[in-house]
């Protein structure tokens, strides 16, 4: 996934402007809500195979990363992740059909809103000091 | 705004499903952000013209709001928030033209975004499990 050139577009969206960058939370209610944070986690576990590898790789610790994918499953119809038994590798962790559509709507929801944003978020970058003020 | 079946969906996009919302925040880098919560300040302050009406407003402290205030002046090339001297009245605050600025364009990007995104926010709120699980 994600080899040819036509594809780089996805991460200059990530970055509207200079040093800018918009991110998008999805409140569903129920103090269930979807960020980059987690989305991000799911890609790492569908790319390793492993909850602990993709926790590390954000470093979380396995607890943390276990209790966001435990938050997950809990919050759609189906489980977005699952344990995968059998086989000869003493099994693994997959991303399910359901948590792929997810990665996938929420990655089309981005892009399409980075789209749709970008003349917004040019003029705000342009507003902000050019500097940061040092704080300490 | 917002009889007509056809120009409903301004409204609608405020909530793109049915208890599902869109947060946007915007890093500048430099730990500069602006989301949801400094936008309705200003204009609340712009209502008001006063911080601590406008904090009472959001429940929050005159010294959180000031602080608020004080970071989103040093976060732009010229104040978003100005003392207003002089008058009969003691002088009141005023949001500058700049603020009205950003307060604009960040409605822009939230309604444009809105917009965009609202069949991938649909499709998503479609997978979430119908209710929440009681906890506690």
């Amino acid at each position: 996934m994600g080899r040819g050139p036509a594809k780089s577009s996805a991460k200059l969206s990530a970055k509207p402007a200079d040093k800018t960058s918009l991110h998008l939370r999805l409140d569903f209610g129920g103090e269930r809500s979807l960020g980059p944070g987690k989305i991000r986690l799911l890609e790492l576990i569908d790319e390793t195979g492993s909850i602990s590898a993709a926790g590390r790789a954000l470093k979380m610790s396995y607890r943390q990363a276990w209790l966001l994918v435990d938050e997950l499953n809990h919050m759609f119809k189906e489980p977005v992740v699952s344990a995968q038994t059998g086989g000869g590798g003493g099994g693994g962790t997959v991303v399910t059909e359901t948590g792929k559509a997810v990665v996938r709507l929420y990655r089309d929801m981005e892009r399409r809103t980075f789209k749709a944003s970008s003349p917004d978020v040019r003029a705000l970058s342009r507003l902000i000091a050019p500097v940061a003020r040092k704080v300490l």
